[in-house]
């Protein structure tokens, strides 16, 4: 790997060095460095790859950081960091106490604006270039990059439609790649996708019908192009739109040609390309395939059932059903709040809508489950996946909070299965036909149990189980996490009690009085915020019924979590078998 | 007022037997059966009377309830409530256990689904009609009625973008009246007012490029246009768009020529259309005007400081900002997630800016607070109007959710002062400049200090208030609700203390210790949800540092409050003076 150019490179003052006719060269060595370091560190590389000519040419026509440039959810940010300071520890990339998988104000100056989520640039960068407005400051240039499946959410389309209606220097880049995280959908996607085709058109009606400047498409690997563009652009006041066409996982075959798997392909051989191939029979299944199985499962036999994902069909594996059932499964693209209200719609009609969301991005339709769900009581089934401590996605990601926003909504019911099993069960409870919407909560990752496909039981809502009995200290936990209490447990004498509420709401107080009866420590435990969560809820119910047992409330606390491996961030948390059982230890 | 045609008619089946030719004298009659009882009873006027036309040819042409038609906010249902067979108690309109002002399910199977927040009906409408493709029902209809402020909103694009790429039956009928409740902004606004210009364009490239099939602009009062456009719409497949334009407040010449006051008039005379004066001169101010006027006042002195307000420069007082500063004050239309990421966006460029929304919209904007505002923790100050029970919009725009959803996000500030001054004041500490993001919520309508125009006076964050020492039991409430207490209180004699906690998070620790110790029994008050709210935190707080006071958690209990006085409203929820006054009775 030639590193002739890079390694001279440590900011974009070096950069600004290079001739232009070096700039491919340098193309070439950035991107084998990403390959080289994705290849054995993991993280994400599609997106990344997709920008490093963009990358390059932003950097080098304008005069970052003064000029102002922000990365829409910052998959596609590698480059970026490479390019400005992070080079020599981007192998620390998404590691405990390394550089974050994703732009961060507090890591460089560089990083604008915190990124994770989606279709928050425009906006951003609006707010930016209208103060350098109220400043006075005419030359400063505000750069939002954002790809063709972020732009179609609402948001995007909220910040378009202001931005048209300022003088702001604020430009758009369309980074259309026709891919998010599976391929984009919707009918802005169809447009663009028509744009494309035959002779450039140098229009395009609904941008310009915004009060935009519409400049291409154009090709977004073509580094000469970029240039060219990029530098008039500079010149051109008021709102402007480029749109450039590339191609996610350009430069590395099976990455241009897996767009799905190798948008984060774990490792993979550097060299040739290849995935280094893992043993996944004899482990047990992902909680998304527990899922996405077993929602195919039932709607096989319940013809009502109907499955709805924001964008996430492959995450989610709401794709299992979409494959089989593509009329009854729908991928409406990123759009959360479109996504729960339509499900309300369906439920007013009899059909029992399954959405699946993750629980981070859960947080943009909030208005929409209190309003249009839990206000009119609709069954709609909200499996939100990847609930809890997510690891090295970090601090954007985590799905810390769903059960304090969730648990203070009237009609919800709120529940937290412990393994592949309940959660099976709960999906088949639930499919049977509830009064009330229900949100079902399970973590990133795999479960601990193979031979998970058993046949449906029934499970009824509010029941609580006990793990273990005991005399001394009660563990409550709520979700997965009794996993780690199990595993504390192991080393500890039989004095402890475990139970088990698979329902944070409503509460089972029949269990939940015996065991403050008969146990004068509480040890509450939960992967999600302190504050407002289960444990909250437990020290209320025992005020409100008199008792004065002591109460330990364990879960995250009351500060971001960053990223790292997940036990990590669980030992950091206090919820991690080791940590539980130091508390215990403490208190015995 | 002639009633020749509207006393025969019930329901939409009545109104299909009249001609054709009689259409418009029963529009007529419905104008003037709307403007009577809401000139004496009030509610919502201008929404109403521009859709009376529409309203009559919709259940003229379809066959509702059958045909599915939601109401986009449903300001604007009231002829759609009188003709579904709510005449006789339409005088009971949003009084308690009368008819709310929106459609809502429970109320008639003419309500298809429940609104009151903007830009859900397409969302919903699509699941409806999605639901009726599924079961193989080709022949229902189904009809979103949106207006040209509510489709630019972010979930409304969504909505489109999906159902663009369906063919199912969905009519999305946009009602441009040019106006929500304050004038509509935004590109897509000034396009649609180009399209209504000059000879009728019979296209909409933004529309069509959606993959809608677009028809109009017609003329939305014109009752036979409309039947004919209606009838044959009813024909054809697919996704279609029908574009009319129509006049807010139409035939009541005040409330067409001031559209945003007769919006919600409060009483009027029916007659001449005149506002029966108020004299609000020795009234204290509203709330949002202690808002408007302070924000303003301190943005003459602070140049950094900016007001941005999602279409609410009305209802928010926003508006006297904007008149003096329009560069520094920016209504961003119903696009709360927008106005709060920009704010986040402004807040890096070390501007100090008051976003304002209302508690029930915030909830819009949740995600945006987390992570783009929380996360890194950008002080952005938002100003949390029509917080608490908000009297007669009922359940949909009850502002109770606010405490238990912003309280476990880390970083965040949540403030609720007691009264005009303390809001004025805790406006002035925060535009000093803080290091976190603050939320200060504050009620609906007036306070009760005339005087409230004082000298600043800084107030220390995290710090709370001892209103009156006592012996046996502890009063701690936060924000306006201080008031109610205060009233209870002058029928008790002296051992009831009182506390005023300001700030619900940081809570002041100092203060709680010393009322834990003191007190045996504590009573918390917010006017706002129990669960995960302020006095939960107490009782969290009581639990950690291993006090057994016996706490009493008053509040909005676990189920939706619906419509009525603020006093009915907060006696239902054990708030009112006189609840207080019984709850201390019983205790003692």
């Amino acid at each position: 790997m030639s590193n002739e150019l890079l390694q001279h490179i440590k900011y974009p003052s070096d950069l600004k060095k290079l001739s232009r006719d070096q700039l491919p060269q340098l193309a070439q060595e950035l991107r084998d460095f990403v390959i080289n370091i994705v290849a054995t560190k993991e993280g994400h590389l599609g997106a990344s790859l997709g920008v490093v000519e963009l990358t390059i040419a932003l950097h080098y026509i304008f005069d970052t950081p003064n000029d102002l440039l922000v990365w829409d959810v910052g998959h596609q940010a590698y480059p970026h960091k490479i390019l400005t300071g992070r080079k020599d520890v981007f192998h620390t990339n998404r590691q405990l106490d390394g550089i974050s998988g994703f732009p961060k104000r507090s890591e460089s100056e560089y990083d604008t604006f915190g990124v994770g989520h989606s279709s928050t640039s425009i906006s951003a960068t609006l707010g930016m270039a209208i103060a350098s407005k109220l400043k006075g400051n005419t030359k400063k240039q505000h750069i939002a990059v954002i790809g063709d499946a972020s732009i179609a959410s609402g948001m995007a389309f909220e910040g378009l439609n202001h931005a048209g209606v300022t003088d702001t220097n604020i430009l758009v880049i369309l980074n259309d790649n026709a891919i998010g995280i599976d391929p984009s959908v919707g009918a802005l996607k169809e447009y663009l996708t028509k744009a494309k085709v035959g002779v450039k058109p140098r229009t395009n009606t609904i941008i310009e019908a915004l009060n935009f400047n519409y400049f291409g498409p154009i090709d977004g690997h073509d580094l000469p192009s970029l240039l060219n563009i990029l530098e008039k652009l500079k010149t051109i006041k008021g709102p402007k739109l480029l749109h450039i066409i590339t191609t996610k996982g350009k430069g590395l075959k099976q990455a241009e040609e897996d767009q799905i798997k190798y948008h984060a392909p774990g490792k993979f051989d550097a060299a040739t390309g290849d995935l280094i191939p893992k043993n996944n029979d004899k482990l047990p299944p992902k909680f998304q395939d527990v899922f996405g199985y077993t929602i195919l499962e039932l709607a096989r036999i319940n013809k009502k059932i109907v499955g709805i994902t924001p964008a996430m069909p492959t995450g989610s594996s709401l794709k299992y059903m979409m494959q089989e059932m593509p009329d009854r499964a729908f991928d409406v693209g990123i759009a959360e709040q479109h996504a729960v209200t339509l499900a309300a719609g369906m439920a007013t009609q009899g059909l029992v809508p399954f959405c699946t969301i993750y629980s981070t991005f859960l947080q943009r339709a909030y208005d929409q489950i209190i309003h249009d769900v839990a206000l009119q009581n609709l069954p709609v089934i909200f499996c939100i996946d990847r609930a809890g401590i997510v690891g090295e996605d970090g601090a954007t990601h985590h799905g810390v909070f769903d059960i304090a926003y969730l648990n203070c909504i009237p009609n919800m019911i709120v529940a937290a299965p412990k393994d592949e099993i309940e959660l099976r069960n709960l999906l088949y409870a639930t499919s049977l036909g509830l009064e009330n919407p229900i949100a079902i909560r399970y973590p990133r990752g795999r479960g601990h149990i193979i031979d998970w496909r058993k046949p449906f039981q029934n499970i009824e809502i509010g029941k609580a189980q006990v793990i273990k009995e005991g005399t001394d200290i009660a563990i409550i936990s709520t979700g997965t996490i009794a996993c780690n209490v199990t595993m504390a447990l192991e080393f500890i004498e039989e004095k402890i009690g475990h139970y088990h509420f698979g329902f944070i709401k409503p509460l089972d107080v029949n269990l939940l009085n015996r065991i403050l009866q008969r146990y004068k420590t509480i040890i509450t435990i939960e992967d999600g915020v302190i504050k407002g969560g289960f444990g909250s809820s437990i020290v209320n119910f025992a005020n409100q019924y008199g008792f004065n047992n002591k109460i330990i409330t364990l879960g995250v606390p009351d500060q971001f979590i960053h990223h790292g491996t997940v036990e990590e961030l669980h030992d950091i948390c206090g919820i991690s078998s080791n940590s539980i059982l130091r508390k215990i230890q403490e208190l015995q």
